[in-house]
């Protein structure tokens, strides 16, 4: 693959650009110190990501009408809050704790590694989070997009071809000249198959210590990345 | 009006941050040196602006379906080309020049005036610019914006209520949390009729030197600024 065939690189934001498990478990914690909650937090952290395909199909299928990801976390958040007996949160606490996912942090590659590839290839999200998420997580870590790429804009969710087809168009670009960037073999695949060229990334501990999955890229990804610098480094490589 | 209030401000592009005029003219010189053409390109350039209220009315009134603005601007630019008498230009020469609005230079103050504005406040173009046009634009001038928001995304121009609240809603925002900065009293009168808070910027030279229109604010505006570092200064002032 020659680098000088894309324009655009877009990025898959929750596992790959932000550490989201991390994030969660220290905020969790917090909260659990300030109001004496007796809950684990990996497990809590967990359970909310566990819940986010369900709830996208629950959108796909029309067992719910069009929702954004907040709204979705926030179903979620709802029933964990049940489940794990956390009781006395006030709304506000609630609220603020729903957007954990505005404030997680990135991985500790992303802000340089974004920075050295925004150099030579305009650079996006192209996320399942809404777009209001996407901004706030991006000031919160000081990482600069040249515009936000959100699965909202199609109302649709990845991996629905949609999501890949709109950000291809509102970039302008046939979809060769864009690499999706993923630490997940099913993003990659499914952008793939539309004719995106891939980049998986390798966050080997996204889902803590003992992860199972994504663990290795299909052999049919275009680059293989230790992290962002090591794609920035890379992809200037193979021109 | 206190600052405090205001979590996002939206620029109008066109004339509030970039000066399409010069811009227009300068390059028009260069194409026409290159390819001895006789053309008074101060003329070109607001003949092309001109044609650009009419063409989104086309697409209103459905005499067009959606095209964005990149489309719009090529219909209006394959017209003038033929009453310029403007001949033997190559396929690739008319595309580079009709993606002239891609490379628009902005005002002395912009660049400046918005990284002082985006410390405080999320930052972003509502514009009819399509979003690609967007993204070009700000690589060109290194302008860095917190997200793109563009016309398109409501497959409506402003001044169409649309354009404003799907901007709102993508920010997470209600519309009194938003301020519309541009130097068109219209758009502004738009955006304030849905909530948003306004302000107008004077750009008194957008359509050269005798300019007769949008010279003074209407009343109603909450904020009136020289350029955008006075509007940086006014805002941080009225906290």
């Amino acid at each position: 693959m020659n680098s000088g065939e894309i324009k655009a690189l877009t990025f898959d934001v929750f596992g790959t650009t932000v550490d989201w498990r991390s994030t969660i478990i220290r905020e969790g914690r917090e909260l659990g110190k300030q109001n004496a909650l007796n809950v684990d937090w990996s497990q809590f952290a967990d359970e909310w990501r566990a819940g986010y395909q369900p709830a996208m199909q629950r959108v796909r299928s029309g067992d719910l009408p069009w929702l954004n990801l907040d709204a979705l976390h926030r179903l979620i958040l709802d029933d964990l809050l049940t489940r794990f007996e956390i009781k006395g949160l006030t709304k506000e606490e609630k609220d603020h704790l729903n957007r954990v996912w505005h404030r997680l942090d990135p991985w500790p590659d992303a802000k340089e590694g974004l920075e050295r590839l925004r150099q030579q290839f305009i650079v996006a999200p192209l996320s399942n989070g809404n777009t209001s998420l996407l901004v706030n997580m991006a000031r919160h870590s000081d990482l600069n997009w040249d515009c936000v790429l959100s699965a909202e804009l199609a109302r649709h969710y990845k991996p629905d071809p949609e999501v890949y087809l709109t950000a291809a168009k509102l970039l302008g670009l046939s979809t060769k000249l864009v690499m999706m960037v993923a630490a997940h073999t099913g993003d990659l695949l499914a952008a793939q198959s539309l004719g995106f060229k891939t980049a998986f990334v390798h966050r080997n501990e996204e889902y803590g210590p003992s992860q199972t999955t994504d663990l290795e890229p299909d052999p049919s990804v275009d680059i293989v990345a230790k992290d962002f610098n090591d794609l920035a480094e890379r992809l200037s490589h193979s021109e």
